[in-house]
């Protein structure tokens, strides 16, 4: 009985143990996400800057702005659950309503931008994308 | 007169200097492009096997296969000038017809891949990348 208490006593512990792991490990692919969503956006944003300066060939600005939106539009989804960390500011889900609208502002001008881009070419410039806004209230900066 | 000569040898010698110099910064701006279109490439294929493999919601599946289809079709604009550097072997420009087919193949998979998605959502799974057929062969491998 002694034993048995025991195995039931070590295997409660081993499931204690596993239960934080777990969450952890997924806590870990909710930020991986989240952060692709941020790379692919901060790649995007230094092609269109290099175009707007005409230090590369600017023939693909529009489709480079499209991906810029479409990135944006999936930021919302990326941002859904609440798991702080990576550089990520716990106001980010406290004031949800302000980083949702704010996400929602850049959605709009990153695709109103890819659609004057869809007509006029890089002569439609770079719209005003709002990422200091953002990134100054919501992200952790790297010391 | 003299003057003059060495004042004009001197002009002579900067812009010898600074024509290099521009030369130098404009390759960076080459490399970083196509680093950056790559960077957006490699974080999408992260999003889409991540959410192939159920570790975050999907339903953005068939948004990150049309994001990951428009960066492979820019690609090729970034690969046109041939500056050897950053990652890219010389052969990228010595072979270049094969170099364009694959990448045309990775245009055409990921397109598809996304018309797929647009249609089925995630149960179109994730396209047969041909990633590794190009950067084993084009890619300099970091030591």
């Amino acid at each position: 009985m002694n034993r048995l208490l025991g195995t039931l006593t070590g295997i409660a512990l081993m499931a204690g143990l596993a239960a934080p792991m777990a969450a952890r490990a997924e806590d870990k692919d909710v930020i991986d996400y989240r952060q692709n969503v941020m790379k692919t956006l901060g790649s995007q944003v230094a092609i269109l800057g290099a175009m707007a300066q005409k230090k590369i060939p600017n023939d693909n600005f529009a489709a480079h702005l499209q991906i810029l939106a479409e990135t944006a539009a999936s930021a919302k989804a990326a941002f859904t659950p609440k798991v702080v960390g990576g550089k990520s500011k716990a106001t980010i889900w406290d004031n949800s309503a302000d980083f949702n609208k704010k996400l929602d502002e850049l959605v709009q001008v990153a695709t109103a931008g890819a659609t004057a881009a869809k007509a006029q070419g890089a002569a439609a410039g770079m719209p005003r994308l709002t990422c200091k806004g953002c990134h100054d209230v919501y992200r952790e900066e790297t010391k």
